[in-house]
C-alpha cells in the first residue's frame, strides 16, 4: 500500500496498449506520423496554435523551457522550494548555460504577485547584477496546491509588466486542470503562459512528457536545444503514443481526477486539525507524531516523512481503493 | 520495403513483452529492482566490474561519456565523419561545456593510429591551444566497417601513451561484436576503452541506451551529470527491463547477426565494383547511377542516397527475408 | 571628498612608476622575467610554495578559484550578502558552467561554523540535488568585518572534513592582514585555505589583481582556464610590474594600514551607537536619518545610502587627511 | 633585434603619458568621463552610431563578439588558420556556451566568398546539425594579408544572404586600415561588418582592446557579457585613457603605418622568390633553409620558425630603423 509517489505508479493500460500498437517500421526521431500530430492535437486542447515537444523527463521540459526564456545572464524567479531549485540537480543551470535562481517565499510552495515583487525588489537594475528574465510556477504546487486561473493571470499580468517569461511546471497540471474543472487555456496561456511543461508519467504515462510553447517564435531555437540536450529519441512514435493514448478520451483527466479523489478522502479522514496545508490536488501533508507514523507503517502504509512530525502521502490515478479506504480508516483511528 | 535506417525499425516482441510485464507500482528513477540489476549483468557480460546507466537516446550516452572524459577547456579527437561531429547538433560541446572535437581522417570512417598522431600533431603544448583529452571511435563505423581487438588495443595503447580517455560510439557495437565473434570484453576494457556507447535502440529496443563505464572513479560524477541533463528517468524500470530482455538469451548478438546477414546478402548480390566500401555490420554503401537509384525506388526500396554516385542501405534485426531477397536480386538485375 | 569606495581611488605613485619602468620590449603573455618571478615571490611572501596568477579583475581571480574548486554539477556555500552572489552579474556561474551558490547568514557578511552547517544541512545527499562542494568566504567582509586565523582556520577545519575547498574572496585581504597584523600565512594555507584572490586595484593598484594558489595541483587547469577566459594579457608585464611594485617594502600593507586608520578614525568619529557594525578595516557602516545624510552631503562629502537610515564611508589608501578629519568631525557635529 | 611578434614591443610614450594624467580618483568601472566618452569618439572614427566597449585582451573582444552572433546551440564559420581557432584555447567555445567553429580555406588565412559557401554546403539544414550564424574574419589575417573594403562587402553581402553575423577579428585592424588607406568605415559596417575587434595592444597599447558594435541592439547583453566574464575592470580609467591617446591625432594609424613601412623594407629585401605571401601589413613570411635560418640568428636576430622551411618575421610601431635596414641586408645577405 503505497503511497510514496506518483513516480512509483504504474502506467495505464492505455498507454502500454498504446505502445503495443505503435509497434511498426516508421520515420525516425519525430518525422513518424504520430509525433506530427502532437502539435495539431495540443493546439486543439489549448484552444490556440501551439508547438509541442515530448521529451524524456520533466526536468528535461522544465529546463528547455527555462533555456528559452532566460538567457545564460540571466535570472529566473521560483518559489523557495520549487522542484527546480531541489530536485533536478542544477538541470535549469545546466541547459541555461549558469542562469541563476532567484527565490521567492510563499504558503506551500505557491507564490504570490507580492511575493515576485519582493524578489524582485532584491535586484539593482545595474550591470553588476544578474538581471531577471523569467518566473517559473508550479501547478499544482510540490505541496498539492493549485493556481487558480485569476491568480495564474494575476502573475501573467505581472510578467507581462516587467518584462518576464512565465513558465509553469505542471508535472501535475493535469491535477489541477482536473481540481479546478476549467480549460486548459484559462490555466496556460489566457493568463499569459508562455510556456508549459505538461506532465504525463505521473499521471499514468510511461516515458513521455510534453513541452508546450505559447508564445509564437519561441519554439524554433528549442528544437535544436531538444537534440542537443540528447532529448530527441529516434524512435519518438512511442512517445507520441503514449501521449495521444492519454489524450483521447480525456484520459489524462480521468486519471487526474481519480488521483484527487483519493487524496480528498483521505483529507477527509485526516480533517483540518492534521491537515498542514488544503488538498487541491493528489498530495496530503499531516502532522504525525513519531509514534503515529510508525503505527501507520506497521499497518503496512509507505510514505515519505516530510520534516519533523509531517508526513507527505500521495495518490495516484491507480490508487487501489481499498488501499485509500484503509489508510484513511487507520487515520481516522490514531 | 524500407531500408533508410535501423532507427526505422520496430521494437522486438521481447522488448515489448517486457514493458508489459513491468508494469507495476515500483520505486521511482533508478531504485528499482530491475535497474539496480544493470551493473551487475554487463559486469558478468564484460566480465569486470562496470557501472551500467540506462539513459534515453545514444547522444547522451555519448555526451556523458565525453564529459567524463574532456574537461570544458580540453578536445577530444574524432574521425571527420563521426556521429558525435555530425549528428548530435553540438552534444559534446553542450555536455562538455565546450570542449573541442578535433578531426582526423581515415577510410570508412575509422581512425588509425595514425591519423589520430597526426591530429595530435597539430596541437602545441602550450596554454594557447585546446589539449587533447579524449579519442572517440565508432564501432561499427558510420560506414559499417568494425574495429577488430587488435586495432581497437592499438588505439587503446596509444591512449595511454598520451594520456587520452578512450570513448566508443557503440551505437551498433552490437553488430560489430556480432561480425569479430568475440567477447565484448575484447572489444571494450580489454582493449583500452574507459567507456562505451552500448547502443540498443537501433537493434531491437525501444527507448534504452545504455552508458556502460569501465574505469574505476569514472561514474560517480556522471551519475549528477545524467540527473542535470534529464536523463534521469522517472520510471526507470521500464528502460531497464528492455535492455535485461536484450540481454536474456543474447537477443542482442541474434538480432545484430540477423541484420548483418542481410546486409551481407546485399553486398553478395551487389558486387565489389558496386562496393563503395567492404561491408562488416549491418550498413551497405553502394555505387549507383541517378537512373538506377530511381530504378530501384520504382520497385519500392526506400534508402537514402549518399553523396553523388552512391546510396546507403541499411538492414536491421527484423529486415524481411523476402524485401532483402527481392531488394538483391534488383541490385544484380541492375 | 569622496568616499564612495575605494575602486574609485587613484593608482599609487609606485605603481605608475613601475609602469612606466616596466615599459621595454620583451617577452608576450607571461612569459617576461616579472610575471616569471611572481610565484617566488609570493611563495616568500605566503612562507610556502604557491603558484601566483595575475588577472584583470577580482571577479575574474575569485571565478577562476570558484571553477578550480567546484565542478558544474557542484555547488559553492558562501554568505547571502557575498560580493560574488551580488556584485558579479553571475561570474561565478559562467566560470563554473553552472555551478549554484548556497547561501549562508551570519552578521555583517561573515560567515560562522554553524552558518555554514546550517547551509549545508539543507542540501540531501543524493542525486537529484547539487551536493556542495566549496566555500567561499571574504576576507575583509563587504561589510568591513575581518576573520582572524582563528575564525579562518575553524572554517577550514570544517571544509576538510565536509571535503569542501576553501577560497578567499580578498579583495581586501590586505585590510584583513593589516588589520590582524599576522603573517598572510597565518590567514590562508595555514588555516586551510586553498585559493585566494589577493586584491590589489582597491589597495592602490591599477589594473592587476592576483589569483594564489595553495593546493599542489590545483593550478594546471586554471592556466588554461585563464587564457580561455581572456584573462592572459599579451603585455603581462605590465600587470607584474604593478603588484611587485606593491610586494616591495611592504608597500600593500602600509597603503591597507593607512585606508583602515582612516577608517579607525570615522568609527572613533561616530561612536558606538552610530555604528551599524565595528569598523575592522575600512569600510565605515553608519546610522543617519535622510536629513543628516543631506547635511554631509552639503558639505561636500560624497558616499553611498545603504538601505534605510544607513550609509556606507570607504576609505582608501590616499584618503586626504583633512578630508577625513572634517568627515569625522561633521559626523560628530550630526 | 626582435622580430618575434608585435605583443613583445613597448607601450608608447603616448599611452603611459596618458595613463599618468589618469591618475586621479573617479568613477569606478566605466562611469568616468574618459570611459564614458568613448563610444561618442568612435562613432566619430567611424562615421556612425557606435557602442564602443573597452575589453582586457583581444581574445575578449572575439569571444564577447562571437557570443553577441551566435547561439551556443550555433556555429561561426571561420578560417581554418583564424586565432579564434588556434590561440585562444577555446575562448570563443567558452564565451558561446559551446557552439562550434567551421573551418573555411583560403591561401594566406584569408576567406573567399567561394570558400564559406563551401563551408556552408557541408552542413545540412536539419536539427541534427549545428547551424551556422555567423562569419568570422581577421583582417589583417594571421598571415599578413589585408581584405580590401570590396572583398570584405563581398563577405558582408554573403552573410546577409545566408542570416549569418560578421565579425571582424581586428588584432591588426590599424595595419589594414594603414595599408588600404580608406576611411575605417569601408572596412566595418559600410561592408556589412556587424562586430569589429579592434586592436590597440599590439600597435602600441598597454591593456586596452576596444570591441566596437555596429548593428543596433547588440551591444545590451554584451554589456552583461563582458562583467560575467570579469572583463569590466574597476579603474577602467586607465583603459579609456590609453585608448583615446592612440585616436587622438589619429596615433593608432601613424603606429600602423610605421610597422607596415618597417615591414614592406623587409619584404623588398627578401624579394619575391624568398617571400610565401604577399607583405601587406607588418608580418613577412619568408622561405629560409635552417642554415639560412641560424645565420640570421647568429647575427642577432630573433623571430619564429613557422613550419619547415619558413620564417615569420613581425615589425611594430617601434621597430628600430636600425635594425630593419640590419635585417633587410642581412636578408640580402643570404
Amino acid at each position: 500500500m503505497r503511497f510514496f509517489s506518483d513516480n512509483a505508479a504504474a502506467a495505464c493500460p492505455e498507454v502500454i496498449a498504446a505502445i503495443a500498437s505503435a509497434n511498426r517500421v516508421d520515420t525516425a526521431y519525430d518525422g513518424d506520423a504520430l509525433s506530427r500530430s502532437l502539435s495539431g492535437r495540443f493546439s486543439d486542447l489549448f484552444e490556440t496554435e501551439v508547438e509541442a515537444l515530448w521529451v524524456a523527463t520533466g526536468t528535461a521540459a522544465n529546463s528547455l523551457a527555462l533555456a528559452a526564456l532566460c538567457p545564460p545572464h540571466g535570472s529566473i524567479v521560483c518559489h523557495r522550494d520549487a522542484h527546480i531549485q531541489n530536485d533536478e540537480c542544477g538541470a535549469p543551470e545546466f541547459f541555461t548555460h549558469g542562469a541563476k535562481l532567484v527565490l521567492a517565499d510563499g504558503a506551500g510552495a505557491k507564490v504570490t504577485p507580492a511575493g515576485v515583487e519582493a524578489a524582485l525588489a532584491t535586484i539593482r537594475n545595474d550591470v553588476h547584477q544578474v538581471q531577471p528574465h523569467a518566473l517559473s510556477i508550479t501547478n499544482a504546487t510540490e505541496y498539492g496546491l493549485v493556481y487558480t486561473p485569476e491568480e495564474t493571470a494575476a502573475l501573467g499580468a505581472l510578467c507581462r509588466a516587467r518584462g518576464l517569461g512565465l513558465h509553469v511546471d505542471g508535472a501535475r497540471f493535469a491535477n489541477a486542470a482536473a481540481r479546478i474543472g476549467c480549460a486548459p487555456a484559462d490555466l496556460s496561456w489566457k493568463a499569459g503562459v508562455d510556456a508549459l511543461s505538461f506532465g504525463f508519467v505521473k499521471n499514468g504515462g510511461m516515458s513521455a512528457e510534453m513541452l508546450i510553447i505559447f508564445r509564437p517564435g519561441l519554439a524554433a531555437a528549442t528544437l535544436y536545444r531538444r537534440k542537443r540536450a540528447g532529448q530527441l529519441m529516434s524512435k519518438g512514435r512511442y512517445l507520441a503514443a503514449q501521449v495521444l493514448a492519454m489524450l483521447d478520451g480525456d484520459l489524462w483527466l480521468r486519471n487526474a481526477r481519480a488521483a484527487n479523489e483519493a487524496a480528498a478522502r483521505l483529507a477527509e479522514a485526516a480533517g483540518a486539525e492534521r491537515l498542514v496545508l488544503p488538498v487541491e490536488a493528489n498530495e496530503v501533508f499531516i502532522r504525525v507524531t513519531p509514534a503515529e507514523a510508525r503505527a501507520l507503517r506497521d499497518q503496512g502504509f509507505d510514505f515519505y516523512d516530510w520534516g519533523p512530525g509531517e508526513a507527505r502521502l500521495v495518490t495516484s490515478w491507480d490508487s487501489d481503493a481499498g488501499a485509500v479506504d484503509a489508510l484513511a480508516a487507520a487515520i481516522r483511528a490514531l
